[in-house]
């Protein structure tokens, strides 16, 4: 085992830290695991399933005597943790997160940590779900899912090596971008998708007559409704973190459907045809790739 | 068993039509299945699978001596399927169909099947997948799945009976609604999602780096585009069919995504995180109320 980690420190002890400690446990990667957290009965239960070992108040406390740091709060929490770590994180640990946007989560890792700036790996585990919480955590969340690194020129290579070494003992598939790249690349295939699936339910039933029309509802609402299931505070984050490749992506696809939209309205069927048999072409290839 | 057919005729042995058929077969209420398509590839998929029993060269042909014909077809080809059956079936014979939208069929039926009209029960199986053809058959399609019914004033009661018990057969809950309504519900839960799905995956691959994008897709991206495999040409006589109801759900999804759009230009992070958590609390409903 080429990951041995003394003392962990999850801040942000949810689905991704939850997961993660108790992934590194089940590979006999790590010896002890301390939690930081808002919520008391979230604590309580990472604790009651053998996630973490103990608490500690803030992770500043923490850090003291720590060799390893995953950040896995709401983006827009993570400048008070990398704050806290600043003064109290030892030479020679590392510390990676676990947010969806890279270029955010750098500038406040940038601008707390400091002397520090150099022990950080950003970090992104493709691995979200609709669940939230040390309730949905298992030790199985990353096999087979993508963790995209974005180190800078000035990261460690030994911090890079550490952190990659932690999530590929979690069983993920590790890839390395840049963090513009990356927010780019997330915009697209990620944070849309939930937009528009955050839309079709707030819009639907916002209405006087929502109860029946849903009692009609079945897998394709099903199918393009569930990330309407996820954790509004996250993705309140991450809308605002990746704005501006978010507003782009949204403009191309509001440009899309108005295409469509106008082939509707001249019942244009042969271009309405066309441009789902290119979408049916497109996704049976990409499941094809073994990615359902 | 109530339901005892003695020749069925199913038009179209595409996922809906030959799962009809083996989930009939299966209860015990159908004698003789005797199929009629476009594709030989397909029926002999169906024969092989015990779809169907054999095979006839048009639904006229087929229609003598039957007793109950499902019409499974794509919409648009409908109309052809019911003028064939007009002058061929049995008084006291009854027609249902499989159609997505109402309105639209039950026009073609009127136009075309004459005085035979009061035969016919327009139903829509609520049942349908990004799979299609013979071979994606099963007898267990519609267990526990909605068919809704649209009978007219003109539709006989015993007819609508006959109906109702071999979708009952098959393990579907049976409701009724008018066919007005049927089109503006599904519009809502089922024609615009599909739409959304499909405008989703065609703005994406349509791009020069849609490969590098498609690569880092993850379960998020899986769940919305997952309807944009749906057949096209079907979903092309959907669209068609039921337009001025779908036109009239993407300007209020266009205006919900505008406002949402808005909100994130404005980095207003409490409109954001108030529209996905109304969200998220109706979807989470929805699922607890057993429909997931």
């Amino acid at each position: 085992m080429a990951v041995a980690i003394e003392k962990l420190v999850v801040v942000g002890v949810g689905l991704i830290g939850a997961s993660f400690a108790l992934a590194l446990r089940k590979a006999g990667a790590v010896r002890k695991v301390v939690g930081v957290g808002r919520s008391r009965a979230n604590l309580e239960h990472a604790l009651f399933a053998g996630a973490i070992d103990e608490t500690a108040p803030d992770a500043g406390t923490a850090a003291i005597g720590a060799d390893f740091v995953l950040v896995a709060t709401p983006v827009a929490a993570m400048a008070e943790a990398f704050a806290g770590l600043a003064t109290r994180l030892p030479r020679g640990a590392v510390v990676t997160d676990g947010g969806s946007t890279k270029r955010s989560v750098i500038e406040a890792a940038r601008a707390s940590l400091g002397p520090r700036f150099d022990q950080f790996v950003p970090a992104h585990p493709v691995a979200g779900s609709d669940e939230s919480g040390a309730v949905a955590a298992s030790a199985g969340l990353y096999r087979g899912r993508e963790v995209i690194l974005t180190p800078l020129a000035e990261t460690l290579p030994e911090a890079v090596e550490r952190v990659r070494g932690a999530w590929q003992a979690c069983g993920a598939r590790v890839t390395e971008m840049g963090p513009a790249e990356h927010d780019a690349v997330l915009a697209a295939v990620s944070h849309l998708p939930h937009l528009l699936s955050f839309a079709l339910v707030r819009e639907l039933t916002a209405r006087a007559d929502a109860a029946g029309l849903l009692a009609h509802a079945g897998a394709g609402f099903r199918d393009v409704s569930r990330l309407a299931a996820s954790n509004p505070e996250m993705w309140r984050d991450i809308c605002l973190a990746n704005r501006d490749a978010l507003l782009g992506e949204l403009r191309r696809y509001q440009a899309e459907l108005a295409r469509l939209g106008a082939a509707l309205e001249q019942s244009d069927g042969e271009a309405l045809e066309r441009a789902f048999a290119a979408a049916r072409a497109a996704r049976r290839a990409w499941t094809a790739q073994g990615e359902e």
